[in-house]
């Protein structure tokens, strides 16, 4: 095997592919990456064993052929190499790379080593560019459960339903959802959260294909092939948690409200961080306090058109929604003290972000 | 106590102060700041028991006093305030923080709590600009050893010997010299590297006061009195270790050098970084190699007017060293593969980086 490839081309495309190369503890194969030679293009694979990515780029092909080598060392590499061309020549199971005045030697190991890469499915589902994607996981995927003991909880629900797209994740105390016209068929799936990292976003107008079967998922964009696992499910039951009718509608600026509520947030407890907000009239009180940090207060105006309402929300959580919200307003709906409220920019109806209030025994 | 002042100059002010404040963990007293508001001044005082910073500031005194009050906090109120002023009041051990709509009510504590602080020394030693010991500092204290049980390298030595003023700082394996005339009287001592890193050096122009005394150093510059133990001695013999005679020069573009040095290193041994320098004719080559990465070598151009030389040393030391470093050439002063070799910025005769090269068994 033997070629040569600009280093620009190759480094980003590495760049790309190392994201999924578990930390070096695991099964150590898994650092490695296949390089294959062939007609005038390289293509490249990697994987952690859920997810297999292949990236396929032009290159001037001198010789055919295959190898596996360690993949973040041959970024590293391209990454340091001052000089347009790198010349990549396999001799003897060593991988000799030519960059400029440096020359590395590298040894490979048998790409019969690299795990069996799952059939791509044969079925489509749906496409979408590349941009819608990100805009519908960007605002969503940070609610996706940290603890890891909560597996559906830990992916996120790709699911066709009622002609929409929705893209739903959850960590039990918070939902987001954002959705979009889609007449495909109905499915649903839940994806590992690391698959959306795998995106090159930076190229929002192209197209992204969506293939499904029963155990895995694909897809297609631009030079780049995804096949992932999916996570059992089944997928907690979001639709009945999101509340339908609400007694109350608060309108507030988004910056307004930010201020505020990480002023007031500063001396609520570290811990469940319980800022409480009290809705009368055209304005919401913040407040909060801990015995051993100190109180505040801070009144800001909004439009509120329910019933006087005090709920106590983790402010944290409040804090994270407004940083994914673009609106310049934002829309509270509410019930009680202690039934789910959402939260909603005021011109995305799309866009839904449930919020369960904290239970503080002691209501003021 | 009652004061008003300008959120933006208590922000900058606290957010110096706060950098002397240790990790929660330890003696919980140090949180605390102490904040006194007298004539029309408000003194702020923190210390790590190591270590006393005070800033005087200028406020509107509506009532003296003095409280001890969590800095951190403070400094978290004030930067989250959307207020151009900041009302502080004392009420009752409780200190009451108005910012615009916002207001805090935070437990002060007795300020008769605080660690009593040390007398500043009588003693006037010499003065610097404080860029002149930024520059100083900058160049020399990333040599510190980090090692904790080797308490006089964990400092800095600041000596006036033979009419310059020398900051030395080492970690065995290397060492740092910068140095200045200055005639005042000689002297040493050996300060923490915390203490540089209260010093503002938005101010370069400004000067600053160097007081001493047998067990404490005392600085003082625009608002700001700092008052420091000394750490304890003896700091190790530095000149001796210098060698004065070389048998070999080597002049090399400092941006050549780095890149070729980052790339060879790619391959050396992850835990010492050994790479071989050959200094020969008019170029180095420098190469590595480690039996589970592989192997590297390139060649840079130089002019070099010794003996031809094989040396290993450290990259990452030199790596660092580069980084340091200003000027376009360097200089490598050598004597042999076993003695300690002298790295300097071509430009500036003041700054001497000494580095020990690795003993590596298998000579090539």
């Amino acid at each position: 095997m033997e070629f040569k490839i600009k280093r620009n081309v190759l480094a980003k495309t590495l760049g790309n592919i190392v994201k999924i190369i578990p930390p070096k503890s695991t099964y150590t194969i898994l650092q490695n990456i296949i390089i294959e030679a062939k007609d005038s293009n390289l293509s490249i694979q990697a994987t952690d064993l859920d997810i297999f990515i292949k990236k396929t780029i032009p290159a001037e092909i001198i010789e055919e052929g295959k190898v596996l080598i360690p993949g973040k060392k041959i970024l590293e590499i391209t990454r340091e190499a001052n000089i347009e061309d790198i010349i990549f020549k396999l001799k003897e199971l060593k991988l000799l790379i030519s960059a400029g005045n440096a020359q590395f030697n590298i040894p490979s190991l048998d790409y019969q080593e690299f795990p069996e890469v799952p059939k791509f499915p044969d079925k489509k589902w749906f496409d979408l560019s590349i941009g819608e994607m990100g805009e519908m996981v960007e605002s969503t995927i940070f609610m996706v459960a940290k603890d890891m003991s909560r597996r559906p909880m830990n992916g996120v629900l790709v699911q066709l339903k009622e002609n929409e797209l929705r893209i739903v994740t959850t960590d039990g105390a918070r939902l987001a959802m954002n959705k979009k016209e889609k007449k495909e068929t109905a499915g649903e799936l839940i994806i590992a959260t690391k698959v959306f990292d795998l995106i090159d976003y930076s190229k929002p107008e192209e197209q992204m294909e969506i293939f499904i079967e029963e155990r895995v998922m694909g897809i297609k964009f631009l030079d780049t092939t995804v096949i992932a696992r999916l996570i059992e499910g089944p997928y907690p039951n979001y639709e009945g948690v999101i509340p339908k009718e609400f007694t109350g509608n608060c309108t507030v600026e988004k910056e307004i409200l930010d201020g505020a509520l990480k002023r007031v947030s500063l001396v609520a407890s570290p811990h469940i961080k319980n800022v409480k907000f009290d809705f009368h009239g055209n304005s919401i009180t913040l407040s909060a306090s801990s015995s051993d940090i100190g109180e505040a207060k801070e009144e800001i105006p909004c439009v509120y058109d329910g019933e006087k309402l005090g709920i106590w929300f983790n402010a944290n959580f409040v804090l994270e929604i407004l940083r994914h919200i673009s609106a310049a307003d934002i829309i509270f709906k509410l019930t009680s003290q202690s039934t789910a409220a959402v939260v909603k920019p005021k011109t995305d109806e799309d866009m839904t972000y449930l919020l369960m209030p904290l239970r503080i025994d002691n209501w003021e």
